[in-house]
């Protein structure tokens, strides 16, 4: 059985009684809320550890999450592959991780990251590199248009990376 | 029907053929392809324009990003209470939207924000309070054990702000 205490004095929680067997990840308590194609995840997202740009929102599942622990590389779950996902496995663009948070739900990580080559397989460091922006700035909010707009610049050549399609 | 174009000496993609009657968001073709309990979302991430903090991550649905767009303050969507939501509403802890980006799948949005007291209703300026840390940092990472520590000071009293449970 899972009992975890809030020693208030040192503001942490712990599991004082992680099963044999279980992943050591247990121990969080985290909520894989989110269901996609069947499989219980968090959210995740990647911040460079030093400019903290957000460079990817991905999901990671129970496996995942044991994973970037253990080897202090990003790992996630790929929710159109179906499969783990280790960043960076086929570019070189692995992602090393400084520290992690969660959210006060605990359905959310937050992972600093020290970004190697880029974070985006289109080849911008962030995969935020369009900006939402209003096609008519000055007419009444109300009746706005919308545009996507491209802010940032590649910082490599995605064909050189992952080959030609 | 849409037909969005991609002007590339320009580096925008506009939609020039809008529907009158849609909301004016569909223009920008996102991917809402995140299900909750029969909602179309996309995933939002809010980030302090100026530390570059991340505050939180929530969802939203096209009417609560054309809200966004209109009035400028951040508008979600609760998955737990299945209704729109307005980002400081009870608070008044809004969010004052200053950009917004959207990544290379265009099914999760970044908002850059002014932040009004506090992102997190537990009362930290961010959700992402607790971080993930060894319980033993020095055993073999294999089988280390992990716990969350409180690592933000708070910024109010929830009590104060939301009223006594």
């Amino acid at each position: 059985m899972k009992n975890p205490q809030m020693d208030s004095d040192k503001n942490q929680e712990v599991d004082t009684n992680l099963i044999q067997g279980d992943l050591n990840v247990d121990a969080l308590n985290l909520n894989f809320r989110h269901k996609v194609k069947g499989e219980d995840l968090v959210i995740a997202v990647a911040q460079d550890h030093e400019s903290s740009e957000v460079l990817m929102v991905a999901f990671m599942n129970r496996e995942s999450l044991q994973k970037t622990l253990e080897t202090g590389k990003a790992h996630y779950w790929s929710t159109s592959r179906q499969k783990p996902w280790f960043k960076g496995e086929s570019s070189g663009h692995v992602q090393e991780v400084m520290e992690i948070f969660t959210d006060c739900d605990k359905d959310a990580v937050l992972l600093k990251v020290k970004q190697t080559g880029a974070a985006c397989h289109e080849g911008y460091f962030s995969c935020f590199f369009r900006e939402i922006s209003p096609v008519t700035p000055n007419s009444d909010k109300k009746n706005r248009r919308y545009k996507l707009e491209i802010v940032k610049e590649k910082v490599f050549e995605p064909e050189k990376v992952y080959g030609e399609k």
